[in-house]
């Protein structure tokens, strides 16, 4: 059976869709995404991703010829014509066709659905190692289709007995490839990075829960230094919620902690869909 | 008439050529190229095209299936085929179906061939104006299909008044999004960057040609700051030669100077050919 995409202005079979090789997201790297999970047939946070990603192709400068409704219902058709348990949509506005090779004259939206593992419904008990590597992303605040580096360095991340990349630039904290990173201090403050990073729909969830629960909790600056003084590290994402962390290079954390933030919050989360 | 292309393993009509929307190409940017000038059906250059090409494969980790004499073959095919008097050859190796949505498993090559402009035999005799901006490329050495920032830029390079921009980082020269920067100094140096950028084919051939003719020239490190005392400034690209700057930011310089290095390297170029 062929998953359905939308590709080219139609419902088409994903085998059968393609991005002309003239386009400028094949040739100059040049578009955006979001992407959400669905659970139930439900598109979770699906008005908070269309935020972010209009948001996004407004930077970019990449008009979207469909409006929210339209997208919507696209999505819901996807959904409905795929029937898969559990999966992922992915949007995205290519660059389009430029005469000149530079000039965005025709951006286009695809939508991709994909299956996707089911979440637990509690917190992981197992953590996982980041690896730390300076490198800060260009046009951060922007779900560009950029994943260069973090592509390029997956073998480095394997020799270092790593899960994850952890970026800082010049070490100041920013987040994942592909998730948020948070932290509690000692003092039991829970802690996110709040620049030059992607914000993600979980990472904007949890600061919702926290504030609604009188969890304490702050977006600022953070140092690689404060990682060494940590009590608790997760990353976040859409398809994960909350991975804890258990290593940064060198330094270990406990995990499942009676006190544990991560597992309070990750509750709280499920709680939300 | 179709142009025709070679894609997923064969000589196919360009409009029906398409990279898969699940390609790493598409999903993540993870692709290189390299461009050459085809003139009188003959591919200008292509081994040192050749030589750069497989150097980009390798630090990527994009194993190219097809030998060098493979791939010269099909750009012969394609150049006899569609019979262009002046025309450009881009190959890509696109990152291909990863699974995981990460992995490196089937790279794929995609050779296009599109009309090009013949540069003149002469220099020409009008400049452009090069703006500059702090911006370093990530993996400067590699020729990938990142040009996410020039392609953003253009609207403010059109601001500035700017035919091109100039990449410096931090106030050290790098490079230009398609060409590779020259200056001549009071002295009659001629002086392009050396490091933290991508290594041009017209810049290596002006190396050379600098080097048999005696012509005084030196690769290193160029401060911003220099560029107020230069006596000339050109760009250089495979597809014009040597394109002269009239004016970077507020420095003004001197087109068509009697003792031009610019000239004096543009004949020599095009006795190359």
């Amino acid at each position: 059976m062929s998953i359905f995409c939308f590709s080219n202005n139609q419902i088409v079979p994903i085998e059968s869709a393609g991005v002309p090789v003239t386009d400028l997201l094949v040739q100059r790297g040049y578009g955006i995404f979001d992407f959400l999970r669905v659970a139930g047939n439900q598109p979770l946070f699906i008005d908070a991703h269309l935020d972010r990603f209009f948001h996004s192709a407004e930077i970019m400068r990449l008009p979207i010829s469909q409006t929210r409704a339209e997208i919507k219902k696209i999505v819901q058709e996807l959904i409905a014509k795929n029937q898969l348990a559990y999966s992922g949509i992915r949007m995205i506005i290519a660059g389009g066709d430029a005469p000149d090779g530079y000039t965005i004259e025709h951006p286009h939206l695809i939508i991709i659905q994909a299956p996707l593992a089911e979440p637990t419904l509690t917190l992981p008990e197992t953590g996982i190692k980041l690896a730390t590597y300076n490198y800060q992303r260009q046009i951060p605040a922007v779900k560009t289709t950029d994943y260069l580096m973090a592509v390029w360095l997956q073998p480095w991340m394997k020799e270092q007995g790593a899960d994850d990349i952890l970026y800082h630039h010049d070490g100041f904290i920013r987040e994942c490839p592909r998730s948020n990173f948070f932290f509690v201090t000692d003092q039991n403050v829970l802690v996110t990075t709040q620049e030059q990073m992607l914000k993600g729909i979980t990472r904007k969830n949890i600061i919702e829960v926290c504030k609604s629960n009188g969890i304490p909790m702050e977006e600022r600056i953070i140092s690689i230094e404060e990682l060494k003084t940590a009590k608790e590290a997760f990353i976040t994402s859409s398809t994960k919620r909350i991975i804890p962390v258990r290593q940064i290079d060198d330094y270990a954390y406990m995990l499942n902690r009676p006190d544990s933030v991560a597992k309070k919050v990750y509750d709280l989360l499920v709680g939300l869909e």
